[in-house]
């Protein structure tokens, strides 16, 4: 006998891009950042005192939430921190979509969504970005003839690396009834130049949201650190009702703070990262493989049908480099490789122009 | 206008128990160990390289999970690890009982239940523990009779401290017709010479699953690392299905398998927490205060209705002394004292004395 809710009986769970240790493996799969965390983080490690590890964290993370609103901006309760992004998407669901309600993404979109929407029991639509991946027509109206609750836009967008204005943001968010949920887990790697800055939003909007994690940009994805920006009436509840009372560590906690305090040392990776972006990409093209323009630290490269994109990855890990291959719709002839250091980027053009 | 779910717009959230950092309290209201972890979770914390938090974190948490199945006598397959017991809760909820579907419990029992029910919407029923405290009579048909579809018993008992045994459970998890969760928080201070282990009834029955915790045995509570035992029919969907992908960071798991894997050192405390629990007990008896005899590291103490629980809850707390009273029924005329150092429970000692 299963004990599962029929719907949980029934879905398949997330695959996360495979995650290998050895030293010799080029991991170009998951968006990680090729360069280690800020120093300062290592001194928040050898401060830590084991002895206060007995007693229970700091429950709502002030000093973080202190760090993130002077970042930002704007307010300590307008910043609720999770354990890492996903939290906060799942807490998004569980705190605004009763299940059977409706929750809408684009296609394609990051491939958790879907997941955590099926885990909540709640219905999916997808609306299709344009041939040229843009956004499709009148989103907003979409959203609401479908009686979308809430609405996920990853942006910077994953898988294409392309960005929505912050203007756009806000005339969805003006016309869509439902909570605006805009994943920016990669908004550090967006050019400065671009002057690009959504939060102000949330003083105009009362449903929109922001995610921020210190996984990409903060080269943290192993401490599991993440928070929601937005307004009080859409934080408070999470903050104070749905999340688990004690859901980030002292540890992480106090590593989370100290990278975020110091974020001009993470600037630092970000720039070298755009610089490394945009010369793979040339060189990249240089080998026949197009790219789409990014502004994350991947980019998502068209592969000719000569080789193939399947056949490409596979070459490529049999190589003991890995990138990330998507078995679904206008994704197979495409490979999605995250910027490495010089030396791992030299690794994979090396590999590719033998292979190709 | 609000976006909460109707059901979470109205509840309230749960108030954990004070948290307060300065030295001079004595912090005797949260069930936290009195001593520091093992040294091994200080070795583990030297020989962390802050450059391995740029990647994910193992995913599956392999090495935690074999260290508490060879701690435990089973296999890694009937172990989940969470970002604290509470993720546990959750994800049970979550992943066996619909909305409306009901679970059940005792009353009292632990106050974090109920608000965890309330955000899964499912509805919750509390059946009385009687006047001594035991069981009520034909458990399981009552949890039948009302269509339970998960029940929640904690053992050994908050805020009672008493510990049923693994042949009861075994003929509550026989006649049960849902998931039975027994919250071991506490597990670790229970009399060696009982010979208490429930853990082996995972091998008779498909529907039992245990929740073990790093905070209260291992002083680990700041960390957020606790575990799911069970038939792999029950662990294998929330393992796989309904977890955040990367539910524990990388330092936790490093030092909550150090944790483990010396729990020959955590056990001194234990038996250290027994010999003052027994002494404290004794101790409050000869100045009129009667505890109900304790496996845990807590003492639930019935106030003199001359003194009056709240008015010594509130005499202590002036202080300094923090120790915790709960408005609700059965429990007003007590206060649940957290086991402390000699030190700390001498100064709880001197101030009762004084005050009643």
């Amino acid at each position: 006998m299963a004990f599962e809710r029929p719907h949980i009986l029934q879905m398949h769970g997330y695959v996360p891009g495979e995650q290998v240790n050895a030293q010799s493996v080029v991991k170009l799969n998951t968006n990680e950042n090729p360069y280690p965390p800020s120093d300062a983080v290592q001194r928040a490690l050898d401060a830590i005192d084991i002895s206060d590890l007995r007693r229970y964290p700091p429950a709502t993370a002030t000093p973080f939430r202190e760090a993130a609103a002077a970042h930002l901006g704007v307010s300590a309760d307008n910043i609720i921190p999770t354990n890492g992004g996903d939290e906060l998407l799942r807490l998004v669901m569980t705190t605004f979509v009763d299940p059977m309600e409706t929750i809408a993404v684009t296609a394609p979109t990051y491939s958790l969504y879907p997941v955590l929407a099926e885990i909540q029991n709640s219905s999916l639509i997808e609306i299709g970005l344009k041939e040229d991946w843009s956004m499709p027509d009148d989103f907003a109206s979409k959203l609401n003839q479908v009686g979308a609750k809430l609405a996920i836009l990853v942006n910077p967008h994953a898988p294409t690396g392309m960005c929505l204005s912050a203007d756009y943001l806000a005339s969805v968010a003006s016309q869509f009834k439902g909570v605006l949920l805009v994943d920016e887990a990669y908004i550090d790697f967006v050019d400065p130049q671009l002057q690009h800055n959504a939060i102000p939003l949330i003083e105009e909007f009362q449903n929109i949201i922001f995610l921020r994690t210190m996984s990409k940009g903060y080269s943290l994805a192993g401490l599991r650190f993440g928070y929601g920006v937005g307004p009080q009436s859409l934080i408070h509840p999470m903050m104070y009702k749905t999340r688990d009372s004690y859901n980030t560590d002292h540890i992480a906690q106090k590593l989370a703070t100290a990278a975020l305090l110091t974020s001009v040392d993470a600037a630092k990776n970000w720039a070298k990262i755009r610089q490394s972006r945009e010369l793979l990409a040339q060189q990249l093209k240089q080998l026949g493989i197009k790219s789409i323009p990014s502004q994350t630290n991947f980019l998502l490269c068209e592969i000719p049908e000569s080789v193939g994109a399947q056949q490409l990855y596979e070459a490529l890990k049999l190589r003991n480099i890995l990138v990330r291959y998507f078995d679904q719709d206008r994704l197979r002839d495409k490979l999605r490789i995250t910027i490495g250091t010089d030396a791992e980027n030299a690794k994979l053009l090396q590999a590719v122009s033998e292979l190709i």
